[in-house]
């Protein structure tokens, strides 16, 4: 694309022209965004007849070099480092900016390159799932319950209203998971990535299946246990501290909400087949997993310091998993507005325990986290991410729904449904 | 696998072994359906300890040995010729078929083989796609008219419940549609494969677009016209003669029904290259199709016979047509068992008509496609064929819709809702 015809303000007479041309050079990268870039001694740039969102104030050269040479990377290390500041809704802005990016975020040749390098240090092996497992879930219950729901739900809720509070979309995302896999009492469910355990748990509740749930967070299981302890559930739902490739067992479905992303997409054939040797040709599974809508590498950034070996794959990729056993998929679901809306709770809650988190880690961790929520809520904003829910069901299972009208119109529990009056 | 221990009974004390052996070779290949197979002279055959539910009466020992060689190609011949007769249910016979079939019907080196050669001679090239969709479509109005409802859609129908009529659902399919795409009233619409109209006029009478609709079979475009000037809305939509690589102009949204069978996996690159310089990247759109869960060549009798150049994709193929221009899949529903129900309607009113149809035509083609319709039936029902419905919003288009609940509980036209109450 051509240059963008920028208009600039020199605020310091003497200024040398070359932070002027790194300002180019920025949204020559990003697209003409409506943002407004700022140097910290005076020169500013935004694209002509657009009203900028908000200001990103740079407070050093090397930054500025750095965000022209590679923005996303950039970006992400002088914001946690506190060497980039933004004035104004941090989410808004990077939403414009990533609308405005020609080809998005990820597609230099040095991006590329530094990508594969990222990939090759953080492998999705059975020992690397575990460390890079550890390094995001593991770090500390407390610090989740700041900012989660009360159930410790880490996956996109789903709002039958925009103004459905967390607690109530959380729960009511878990009751339609339930009715997606038309759960009946007596039946054996597998769950690969159980987190908490809140799905696990609700399925044996509401349900009355039994459930087997898979994690490698030692945290995470260890709270599960304790919870279906509490409830009088152990009985029916068994945590186990392992690897989804280690899942044996026969089952009549497969559920996994949130785990595909830490699977890598190489990965897929042998899930395809745990998912068979589990549930065969009769039983039927979701898979709830961010995706995007073109192939591409997940954020560099998010990866190197919030979720190593994190990769969101397309439907193309997905269906790696499911065709070679002849699973018909019956339903796609895509809940992107809503994993926006989970988000801006989440940063919501994670902004007002901002102090509490700078001090249980320290600053630089705190400003990460927050721009990995804003982040995010900018990604599904703009359609950079998906979030899909994929049902499927083997070729001897019979019949399939109907059609998906019981979802919205036969509620189990009314508290959460959609009006239908 | 091996070979199934087969109850055998021998009228025909005399009776050369070989009509035994074959039978048996033809039960190792399709595997241990519950059927009987009968020698027209006495030997007949079934797997043991099941109650066969029809039996498959066999003329001649050159039929046997098709059958024994390549069962589907030599079924679907013998049956139009009148070699083999099937006493029962053919629907269900077929059904149960397909079910034990290993491996599906086209999986040897012969029947790829032959299925290559049928692909080179049936290509879907400008011309090729002319020739292929004359040799259908081009049929009759008259035919049509004997088994389609009275608007002529000839595609899977939507029934909000199993008993909903034909009619009832077809109005309830082109509805379903308009609300998916989320139509509103002066907006642009392209179809791709419109039929005989009924959606292009559909979407003008009651959601007040343009639709600008375009079909390369002659006798279906002609009658869209005159069905057009009838209804008074000649000045809405707008029926072109022309194969989808011709369309041109800017549109608010894409759909296609029942159109992308007959493109063919190599060109679908090229058609989200049409859709994406029809819609942009603000537009939406909806394909509904026959597919597979997993890849295979299509039916080589019913693309000898009945559809020539047809190809039933999987949903990993699908997504080739719209990856590329990074389209954002929102939705997909699988609607096998509707098209099961749709099948069954047409072959009721087929059955109803046989005497006019081979009147019409001659025996011969009456038997071909009621063997297509019942065949299809069963495909439906055994999951060896899908029937997805796919819709798909570009990456500027803001916002994409909350939940699809509206399409269950906000009932515009209530005749053929579900019940909400």
């Amino acid at each position: 694309m051509s240059q963008p015809n920028l208009a600039v303000r020199n605020n310091f007479r003497g200024f040398p022209r070359i932070e002027r041309w790194l300002l180019q050079q920025v949204f020559k990268a990003i697209g003409p965004a409506p943002i407004r870039l700022a140097f910290k001694d005076g020169e500013e740039m935004s694209p002509p007849g657009v009203s900028p969102r908000a200001t990103i104030l740079i407070h050093d050269r090397q930054t500025l070099i750095g965000l022209m040479l590679d923005p996303e990377m950039a970006f992400g290390e002088a914001y946690s480092d506190g060497r980039i500041e933004v004035e104004g809704n941090l989410a808004e802005a990077l939403e414009v900016v990533y609308k405005s990016w020609p080809g998005g975020a990820d597609t230099g040749w040095y991006q590329r390159l530094t990508s594969t390098l990222l990939d090759r240090r953080q492998t999705n092996s059975l020992d690397g799932s575990r460390n890079n497992i550890h390094r995001h879930y593991d770090l500390g219950n407390d610090f989740y319950r700041l900012w989660l729901d009360e159930q410790l739900v880490y996956t996109c809720a789903y709002f039958p209203t925009p103004s459905t509070t967390l607690e109530a979309a959380q729960e009511a995302k878990l009751d339609y998971v339930c009715r997606k896999l038309q759960l009946k009492p007596g039946e054996r469910v597998v769950e690969a990535g159980c987190g908490w355990g809140a799905l696990a748990l609700h399925m044996a509740r509401h349900y009355g299946v039994s459930v087997k749930a898979f994690n490698i967070s030692h945290e995470q299981i260890s709270y599960a246990r304790r919870r279906a302890a509490e409830s009088g559930l152990s009985d029916k739902v068994e945590f186990i501290e392992d690897d989804w490739r280690n899942i044996s067992g026969h089952f009549d479905a497969f559920a996994s909400v949130g785990m595909l992303e830490h699977v890598g997409v190489n990965n897929f054939a042998h899930l395809g087949e745990v998912i068979h040797s589990s549930i065969g040709d009769s039983g039927r599974g979701l898979i709830h997993f961010i995706g995007k809508s073109h192939k591409g590498v997940f954020s560099r950034w998010i990866r190197k310091r919030i979720f190593p070996g994190a990769y969101a794959p397309t439907l193309n990729e997905a269906m790696n998993i499911l065709e070679p056993h002849d699973y018909a998929v019956l339903d796609v679901e895509n809940l992107r507005p809503h994993y926006a809306r989970t988000l801006e709770h989440w940063l919501e809650r994670f902004d007002k325990s901002s102090q509490q988190v700078a001090a249980m880690y320290d600053p630089w961790f705190e400003r990460a986290w927050r721009l990995y929520l804003a982040g995010s809520i900018a990604a599904f904003r703009a359609g950079t991410l998906q979030l899909f829910q994929i049902s499927f069901a083997g070729q001897a299972r019979q019949p399939i729904p109907w059609t998906r009208a019981p979802l919205y119109t036969a509620a189990k529990d009314s508290k959460w449904m959609h009006a239908t009056s």
